[in-house]
Order: C-alpha cells, then structure tokens, then sequence
C-alpha cells in the first residue's frame, strides 16, 4: 500500500439526517459509511470515499490530473461481500459529495435479495437521472454477490469464453516528444496496441514520435479535439497511413452530421465515446459512428453494459470497453464484458499506485480474467 | 397422455451413418436418439421426433391444420437433464426430417460443460444458416442444464421479477360466427385479453362477431393478410374503436416502405411478426413497426431472444414474447423472459391435447412462472 497519509475533509448539508461526516480521501479507509435503513435491510451497502494517486502526471485535451476521486461501496449480503466502486468521468460532472450523496438515498431493505437485480436497479435509477458512476457501484457489487452466491465467474454466468478477450491498449497521454517516446519504449513489449491522446496542436508530431521508436498498432484518441471535418478528415488520411487501428471521438459529441459525414469517408473505425452515454443513445449514432466505446462509470454498470453490447452488435457496430482511472475493482468488472468486445481499453489500474483490490492481470498484452467468483477481485491486505 | 398410438416412418438418406432411423409420430415415446459422438461427450444430446395432436381444427390466413410436428431434445449432464424443443413454423420450411438432419450433426464432445454457452451457439449456428427451430431446441436444453445445475429459475438467473409476468391473449382462429362467439364465451373469463386471426374477407364479421358477447381487449394477427396500405388503415382506423390494443403483421413481409407508412399513420401500434426473425433484423425495422413479435423459434433460441427484447427497447419499439404451438417445454421456457415484454401470446401448450410436461400456469389470465430450477418443466408422468 503506497499510501498511508489520511485527510478528512466535513462534508455538510449534504446528506439525509447526517449533516457532517468525516472521511479520508487518500490511502487507508476503515470507515465505511452505511447507508439509509442498511441496519434493517439483508443486503447492507456500505460505501467510502477513496482519492487514487495517479504514478504520473495525466494530460488529455482538456485538462491535467495528478489523482482521481473514487468512492469504494460494499454490499454485505448472508456473510458474503459484494464489492463495487465509482469512479468520476469530470465531463459528467460527478464528484465524491454526489455520489456520497446519492448513495446516501439508497435504501435496499425493500429488497429480500440480489436477484431482484431488475427492480432495485429501477429504483436506483428513479432516485436521480444523473450519477450514473454511483449507480454502476451498486450495479458492480450487486453482480459480484451474485456471482459469488452461485460461486461462478460473471463471465461464465454470461456464458462468455474467457479466452476470447482483446489486447488492452495501454494510453500514452499528450507530452513532448521525448517523455512520448520514453512511454512507449517502456510498454511497448508489454503491451500489443497503444492508445494515444491526440486532439492538440501536436498531433503528427506525437505520432512520428511513437513511430520513430516502434511500429505497434495504435488506437486514437481525440477526446473531441477536432473541430473541422475537413481536416479530421485529412488527419485520419495521414494516420490510416501509420498503422492506425480506429479513431476515438474525433469530434464534439454533438455535432453528429459532421460525425456521419466523416464516417462515410474514413478509412478508419470511427468510435464514439463521448457522444455515447447510455443504451438509449446508440439508436442516434447507427450509421454515424462505426462502433461505441462503452464504460461503466457513464451507463450505470454491467447490466446496462451487457445490453448495450447486443444493442451495438445488433446495429452492426464495433463494441469497445473501456474504463476511466479506477481500482482493479471497477476495471475487473469491466474486463468480465471483454469477451464480447473487439477492443479493450483497460488500463484504468495500471495508472495509479494505491490499488485496493487485486483482480485482472494483463498477460503479454491480452486482459486474462481471474477464475475467482463475481467480479473477481480479492481486497488487498492493508498495510498497518 | 391422450394419445398413446405408435405411428412409425423411416427416414433415410438424411442421417451421418445412421441411414434408417425408426421413430415414432404420435404420442408416447421412448426411443430417443442419440446425437454424433454423445457417448464420448460429457453433454449427451439426445432427440426425439413427436407430433402434437391439436384439440380444434386451427385456421389462420394461409391454411388450416389438426396436427403439429416437433422434435422434443434432451441434454444430460452430469446427472441432470436438460430439456428443449423444436416446434416447425411452417413459413420457415422447418420439418421434422430437417430438424433431425441438423440435430444429428451436433456434436457436443467438444465442449467441456454448458456454461460454455457462447462458444456452443457460435458452433450451432455454423452447421448451417436456417433451423433456427433446432438451434432453439439445443439453446432451451442447455439454459434448463445451467439453471438446474445453479439450481435458479432462468428469470432469477436474469434478474427479473417474475411477478411483472404480463397477461397471455388467447388466440380466436377464423370461423364462422357462430363458432368465434362459442370459442370468445368460453375463454373470455379466464382469459384478460384475446387475438383474434384475421386477413382474410370476413374480418369485420369475426370482430363483430365478438363485440356481440364481449367488450374483452382484443389484440388483432393479421399474418400478412392486408395488401393494400389505404385498406389497411381504413381497417385499423374501425378496429381502433373496438378495443383492439395492437394490430400485429399487417401486411406482407417485405412490403416495409408501405407499413413504416401504415405505422406512421396508424393510431394502434404495428408489431412486426413474419418481418423479423432474427437479431440482426431489427434494425430495419425501426421506424417501420411500433414494434416486435419475438419467438424462440424464429430466432434460434432464449439467448438471441434475451438479446432482442434489449435490443428493441433500446430501439424505443415495443416488445412481444410469442409461440408456436408447442408443448409446455418452450412455452414455458419463452415465459421466463416475459416480464421483460409489453404483451404475451403464450398459448401454445394450451391448444394441443398431448402436452409432455408442466410448467407455466395461466391464474386469472396472468402468465405465471414455476419455481423450479432452470425453464421450470418437468415432464409428465407417461401412461402405459
């Protein structure tokens, strides 16, 4: 456990009969926060902020991070433990007090047990539109209990062949050609395909950089950072050229006819990320994007995730999983999924220095599933 | 058991090294037939050829029929079995001699155990490209092989509340008036909602017909009856003032740029029946139908059908669970999904006087699930 140090921050006037409570964002958490009625109920969801430290400095297009906000839940359930987490994407706009604070509302004494997956997952979502990150915590540990009262792997509870999951692509962020190419020496063994960061002023030179030192297969990035569709356009050319495998949110998530035009021209997948939230989304981006990148924190869990996999196939549209920097947790719950994805990006875990959990190992570039129960995941021992 | 006659044919030409099979037409059987290499398989597949005895005359739009041909399957497993069926939809050119032929070549000594459900339908699905009746036949065995080895009815198993169940219509054939007001007073008090067979001349006559000795809600199956647009909604247009809740398969089967017209104008919603069959056939019919009437038959079984009711919904399109005429064991296996669905048609088992099992109830109406482990049927008790 590298961290050690514990802050606690007030947070008021932000919860139900709790007006102030005390909780350590970094490193060690013995204090879990019960939710509503959890006395009463057979299912007792508990939860904790954690803030993970990021090993390096991140940098997308639209901003730096050095730690993510996460809040670990648990889901106690006839002596076994369910175990989820959300982790915040900043563009939805979720932060540790919302989820504490939905999280807060949650009342599963209603519910005599995990199977009744269906309705307790309605009634979260009827508890608040938004804050899909703290409904996919519940999601994850209730899945995990179910997994581990049938004693199966979610995986085999899908039926899905353990063997059939994708490489992960591990991300290089955006940096000067020097520390870009220092990234990739360092993972190009281990890692089969690259993601790249793109969507600045540097782009080509990002790319000749990488391609000056190794010639894995890239994946793209733009995380909306190109705003004409002409010269998106041209860009894509270029990288179709460099052994380029897709093209991630090249463009503003609204501006969906430019999106279809520049699908119709690509020569390369073009895959939704931001512009795709929710199920219910995928209908708009048919014949707009060729495929979507699907994320827990923004559907609302591995239920919804599942769906939205045969909904894409349906479509004929590629399927891509992905994960934002999260504990093993989070991303192993993902990784469950991956069988039925024709691109991984699960490296959320590899990001950070104070994992909690240990759960999927990336094997020779390849997401290789633990043949634990539930999610798969095993807490790790605390150091004192 | 109603009928306990042995009819026998020989079937010839059509097996892998086993060039005479004798088997049994009707009523009671006991000579199942093993599939390719099932001593050597940890899976025994094994089939039996049966022919359901009709307890009317049934007539829809293209023809009237005493009888219907299945094929019953069995999968062993470790001391379980698995139970499923194949029932022939006539417009898909199933037969019992095709459903044999394909049943035949499976050959389950490949794979290690039912949980391995992905892999098992990818290789089903590569025999050959149709028999979706005897792909579903082996889909149903293994789901009733997985619930009974997680002891857990299928509909817990996918996290659904079996209490959401909707109402079953009750299907009314084309007759003579006299015989529809017999047939409408005699179910319309244990039944809450009733489909009526119309498309040929006397639709009119057969609605009137009823409204003379009941106001129950009707839903109306026109199985491709209607071929003139104008017609069409002229007729939907009085049928929505008798209570009709929705107007399934209007018109021919291709004729989609005249129902996305009819859907658009139509003041009932239009659920599309002979235009879908599979998954990957639902796309383009958004827009087209309000929505789908989905049959394990059809599709190739539970898992394609779980993945179509996801995929309609997240479509906006309304959701049927249809079945052939077919014993208790699909019947009931298509109830387990039903409280994902709008409507139910599950009337099958109820129209035929030689079941071979138990398993859903119809109380007061309401499609009602047993609590046995997997699909929930267990076969009847044989008479000698």
């Amino acid at each position: 456990m590298a961290a050690n140090r514990r802050d606690f921050i007030k947070l008021s006037a932000l919860t139900l009969g709790l007006s102030l409570i005390d909780y350590p964002l970094y490193g060690r958490t013995n204090n879990w926060i019960k939710t509503l009625n959890s006395e009463k109920s057979v299912m007792k969801l508990s939860f904790s902020p954690y803030n993970l430290l990021l090993k390096h400095v991140f940098t997308v297009a639209s901003n730096s991070r050095t730690t993510t906000p996460v809040v670990l839940t648990q889901i106690e359930y006839q002596g076994l433990v369910g175990y989820g987490e959300a982790s915040m994407p900043p563009y939805l706009g979720e932060t540790q007090e919302s989820v504490v604070k939905f999280l807060q509302k949650v009342d599963l004494s209603k519910f005599a047990n995990p199977f009744e997956l269906d309705e307790i997952m309605l009634y979260i979502e009827k508890i608040d539109k938004n804050n899909t990150a703290a409904k996919a915590s519940v999601d994850i540990a209730l899945h995990d209990l179910l997994g581990k009262i049938l004693q199966q792997p979610l995986y085999k509870l899908w039926g899905l062949n353990p063997q059939k999951t994708p490489n992960t692509s591990f991300t290089i962020g955006i940096d000067t050609p020097e520390v870009v190419i220092e990234k990739v020496k360092e993972t190009q063994n281990e890692f089969k395909i690259l993601k790249v960061k793109l969507g600045k002023n540097s782009d080509k030179e990002m790319i000749n950089a990488i391609r000056s030192v190794s010639d894995v297969p890239l994946c793209v990035d733009v995380n909306q950072g190109w705003s004409d569709k002409y010269q998106a356009l041209d860009m894509i050319n270029w990288l179709h050229e460099k052994n380029v495998v897709f093209v991630e949110q090249p463009m503003p998530k609204e501006k969906l006819d430019d999106m279809a035009w520049l699908t119709q021209h690509s020569p390369l997948p073009t895959i939704a990320d931001e512009s795709v939230q929710r199920i219910t989304d995928i209908k708009n981006l048919y014949q707009v994007f060729s495929g979507i990148n699907i994320k827990l924190m923004k559907c609302g869990g591995l239920r919804e995730a599942y769906n939205m996999m045969n909904v894409a196939k349906a479509l004929e549209m590629k399927v891509m999983i992905g994960c934002m920097t999260e504990t093993s947790c989070a991303v192993t719950a993902a990784a469950q999924l991956s069988p039925m994805a024709d691109w991984a990006d699960l490296d959320g875990n590899l990001l950070i220095k104070n994992d909690r959990y240990n759960g999927l190992k990336i094997i020779e570039g390849k997401v290789t599933l633990p043949t634990l129960p539930g999610i798969g995941v095993k807490p790790q021992k605390q150091q004192s």
